[in-house]
């Protein structure tokens, strides 16, 4: 099967965001509103396997986009994440291409309890990303 | 009160390992073994705030703490998370010094269904570190 994340557009995403070694897309399956992914262009399966220039740039791509969400979002809390073989019972949810998480975080959400995903209209994903191109 | 990721051997941490940026400790307050923090040495609150070089230097220490847990300790996933405001119920664990947690995973550990922290002796910490230095 063909990686998606090599194939954003192909795979039905909307690039939100980009600069030369990355690009953001929403989650497919997300955790709340405004959860996105920061995503190396170059195939990587783990961040030891990311030469020093994809690295820097995917993680600049990343405190810009957590910028535009304080600023433009006005979330009051952000965690980022990134997964090496979680070993998620989701497991066919998972794409071997490196991915970081943003996730906006707020009072008493569940994210301290466990992991729970949301259904996201493409209204409401097309409002986010309107905010955050 | 002093921060004390500003001042880590004061706090009584042992630096596991560091380069011109960043310095890299146990977690205080554990989730598994092997869970490690990598800190900025400088005094930055969010990401957002992190100029583009002390971003990358403690990147590349991430790159660097994640390679030696899967060669040296054998780890067989891993989780990086960095949270700005997590709002958890444990507020009173929270630092406001960015720092990025490493977590070693397994499969069916707890990390997907929550988060529960445990008692590391300090002969289980050496042990470990010195795995990683």
């Amino acid at each position: 099967m063909a990686c998606p994340f090599c194939n954003p557009k192909e795979s039905g995403n909307t690039i939100i965001a980009e600069n030369e070694y990355a690009y953001v897309i929403h989650d497919k399956h997300p955790i709340v509103e405004g959860h996105l992914l920061v995503i190396p262009k170059r195939h990587y399966e783990t961040i030891v396997e990311m030469d020093e220039k994809t690295l820097c740039g995917t993680m600049l791509l990343v405190r810009e986009m957590e910028k535009r969400l304080m600023e433009r979002v006005g979330v009051k809390g952000l965690t980022l994440r990134q997964n090496w073989h979680p070993f998620l019972k989701e497991d066919e949810l998972v794409v071997r291409h490196v991915h970081f998480h943003i996730i906006p975080r707020e009072y008493n959400d569940k994210m301290a309890s466990g992991i729970e995903r949301i259904e996201l209209s493409n209204i409401k994903k097309n409002e986010i990303a309107k905010k955050l191109r």
